[in-house]
């Protein structure tokens, strides 16, 4: 039997707002709904949660009791750097009193994940990138993301940091793009607790291959967490897992076994107009199609497939685990 | 000097949301705010105004009055079929309860165009369409995508209806998606009061070329108005117009000339971070070189290197009229 | 038992050559060789074939014979109105003569097409479009794409003429971009013998779904062929059919079954780097899965949740039927 | 005046073929013929030659002979790694024995570097990368990637390396792919003589923002050189520079001032249908146009308004030099 824990963002079983639907795709749920749907999943373990909570009276004491009667925990707490304060960027702001207001909160978020022993604190500072031809100092632009960042983990070198990187949204361009720009702005910061959490998705619509992301992650000792999720490689869509490209998602959590990588596999999905448990689970149904699916490929053939790079034989291989897994 | 018009979205005047910024980008703006603030932009002379308003104790006689004393005047009504009664589609909702209050509020739309003396209602109805595979029978959601739009135009002989296509968003596939469909469900409809909105930044992103889709909503004669903006060819970003692709815009406004279309020249900016009334502005102002490069312009020339597909002249004919009119 | 027919374009069995691999991805191959080789693919019925041969000297006889002995039939021919003579196109050429010879070539072909029985003459006018914003008149450009293959219909009346549209490739833009622009042109020309060849993968990265797209051309009654591959939504990449998008090709397929629409399933693959029989086994071999799911597939249950727009049971559906079917 | 130097890449003036203009654009040209059109430019001084000559009887006396009646000097030399027995790779291929072959042509191109006194050998390797998920063991194709070049660098001490990375084409996927890929696989080298060439279509379709490629490359001292043209945003059209995206054109040409760079403005430009004389003439002039637009622009202005990061300042002042400098 499988011991691989799944988890979600807890925005999953959140309801959604954008540009056109203002008055939201549902009503406003709180965070202890959302818990309690979660809840509801089979097989979550585990949650991801935005911090500061919407509902600024809620105590920590309320959470973890909702979270203890789902029997979910928390992996990471993710600060809320991308809000109305930070609509013009957090650790790249032009203001630096905003700029100290992203630290702080972010060092509040590391307070949250001590109290509730979890994995990390999450980091995807959307806003901070750029819109317009001409409109930033690149150099400087840069220089903020890093340090930003780096003095964060300096404060905290107890507990670990991840960059979920995204190439655009809601910026037109974000500092944080790809893996190999996370990766060289934290070989630049040179410390050892932070790293990457890596979004299938966000790999996929900037033209990565996610397993060959995830390959370059763990080469250099980053790979810090995941989250899984699909779309139609020209936006993040986040959808459902699996529902658009199986093959690559399959060769992506290949990757992460091949590599010994251990982990939760998680979820960061959108369910804007579907039921979010029913997304949730079709979605972990996949992945653990995916897990049977890897336990009878024959890894051996495979290497020796991609020694000599041929797709044709790797592809069969590949399909013959996959299509009859389920 | 110039008769040409300006005219803009009303939104463009809003402060946005997103699915991030959940607390948007600003405080929230009442229509009359809005109006206000785009009386402030030199040289606007219309304005597109969704509806139902916001405030729904607002009367139309106080929304007439700010117009007035900002000296606007109304081109068209935008019916909201896309907040969250209508997420899962307005013409195109699997619950036909959803289609008729579709219906209803474009009818009602139709009154407020009457009242104003505006051009058109104006139709994007961006909800309808779909986000996976297998989502959707494509023949019956083409069909009511047809229909819903076809009985309106029937139900209105007196008035004109105009849809926007945009190939994606919220959708992640809008039915209405490109200006050749658009046109196909048009020729179905077989009616005279339907016509294309066309959005630039719509058609860019879309893979068209902008000029070539204003000729040929043109010669169906269904160019019924036009609005503009830029973006990076990827995503519907509503930037300043004339930031990123100076030079196709330039085509457009030549097709448009070319083919003596006379229409107002509308913004659709979605000036996120932005003073929107500085965003205004700076569109405007480019456009009104653009006019000024139109006066400059050799046509003859120009006609005679298009009918000679000679790139090299054409450009040098382009440029050698847009960069000198600033 | 199937009796599902299988083709392939013959290229898929020639050495590929492109603009930097100048001396080409293998030794040049004859048309004689290419078909030896086609035959070695199981089940493999038909092939289109390109015509004037590359050999001016190659008999049509000879050929017939080489088909023969290798139990293949001819379904189209492909006149190469592409090459270094229609560079700057072939309808759309500003040269009139050009246009003349672009109509000759299709005339000739059109007799091969009744020497060998063909079902049709396919035209893919790749060279037919633009590059540069200002380049041509668009109205004329589209008038002659339009009058150039509405001309040859009429001169054949007894025969069909198949257009493969195609977003992009070798032009920046081509004139046939997409299948609703297709049906336009179509439709305007009135003729009952002119349809769609519809390419998976130029409607997948054309921003089609491709089972919207057959949905289309079928309630036009053009949807007169079909040919699949894959690749990763941004180019042409003619792929292994399955390799990349294995549930957009079920659904495709599912259109089909749905609609009764019976032809041959045919490749049109580019194996630049891999054994083409293998490639081709490897398709084959995919898409019979695919017939297999289809068989398994409760259609009832699927109309069921198309009609209610219902994702997650749609997609279920799906994967229950196809990764269940190798 | 302007000391500006002007180069190109010397396959600008041959003529090109492709998958489908199998007869190729033109008649093929000599070296020696296209050095001599080259000549014909106004203001070209330096070129890029790619080695072995099509012509391995062709001298190097010979070629230097024509070089200098033409005013031509050399910058660097490209040996050609992408063609056929190169089609599987050239540092990552699957066989050691054409591995070994690539380091032998590009240490016979170090040779002719040194003989010319050229800046540099490009690397540009196409057929290094991946097409199909599964295909390849990504930790040891970048291995491969990085140690292949890391070999020569290290055997030729005394010359420099650049890299010209790109998104994809030929291969699906290169693994030199981005600007960011690129330093990290150059700072695992450690080695001092090698760098990016940085190609603006490239940075541009990869979706990166040129400037911002420019500036990071900058700041890790690895920017070697450089070459321009255009392309919309999807592939590498290599079309005259300045013709889509002037403005993101501008934004790199002034990153590159403002940090000071002195090197080559060069072109990369396929001009498959136009008189290759023409468009560099074109893009040159177009260029010039920049200089000048530089030598006008207020940095001080530009400096303050990205330091709010105010796009529609740093936009207004940007066109305000831009637009009227032709």
């Amino acid at each position: 039997m499988s011991n691989q824990k799944y988890g979600a963002g807890i925005w999953h079983f959140a309801t959604f707002v954008d540009r056109y639907a203002t008055d939201g795709y549902g009503p406003a749920r709180s965070l202890i709904e959302m818990i309690d749907i979660a809840g509801q999943v089979e097989d979550l373990s585990v949650v991801d949660i935005n911090y500061p909570f919407v509902d600024p009276s809620l105590s920590l004491d309320t959470v973890e009791e909702a979270l203890k009667r789902n029997n979910l925990s928390v992996i990471g707490i993710t600060p809320e750097i991308y809000t109305r304060q930070f609509s013009k960027g957090a650790f790249t702001n032009p203001d630096p009193g905003i700029r100290r207001l992203a630290n702080e909160m972010c060092n509040d978020a590391a307070n949250v994940v001590r109290r509730f022993g979890a994995d990390y604190v999450k980091l995807w500072p959307g806003q901070d990138g750029w819109d317009y031809p001409f409109q930033v100092d690149h150099r400087k632009l840069w220089q903020m993301s890093v340090e930003g960042i780096g003095e964060l983990a300096s404060q905290n070198p107890d507990l670990n940091f991840v960059i979920e990187y995204k190439p655009r949204e809601p910026r037109c361009h974000m500092s944080y793009d790809s893996v190999s720009r996370t990766l060289l702005g934290i070989e630049r910061m040179g410390l050892p607790n932070v790293g990457i959490l890596l979004d299938f998705g966000h790999a996929l619509y900037g033209g990565e291959s996610p397993a060959d992301s995830a390959q370059l992650a763990i080469d250099h000792g980053r790979l810090f967490g995941m989250d899984v999720n699909d779309n139609f490689r020209g936006w993040d869509d986040d959808l459902m897992a699996g529902s658009v490209h199986p093959i690559e998602l399959f060769e992506f959590f290949y990757t992460l076994r091949k590599n010994k990588w251990e982990g939760v596999w998680q979820l960061d999905q959108f369910p804007f107009r579907e039921d979010s448990i029913a997304v949730a689970n079709g979605a972990i149904s996949f992945l653990k199609g995916i897990e049977r699916a890897l336990d009878k490929l024959d890894f051996e053939a495979m290497q020796d497939a991609q020694d000599r790079q041929d797709a044709v034989t790797a592809l069969r291989l590949a399909r013959e685990a996959l299509f009859t897994s389920f």
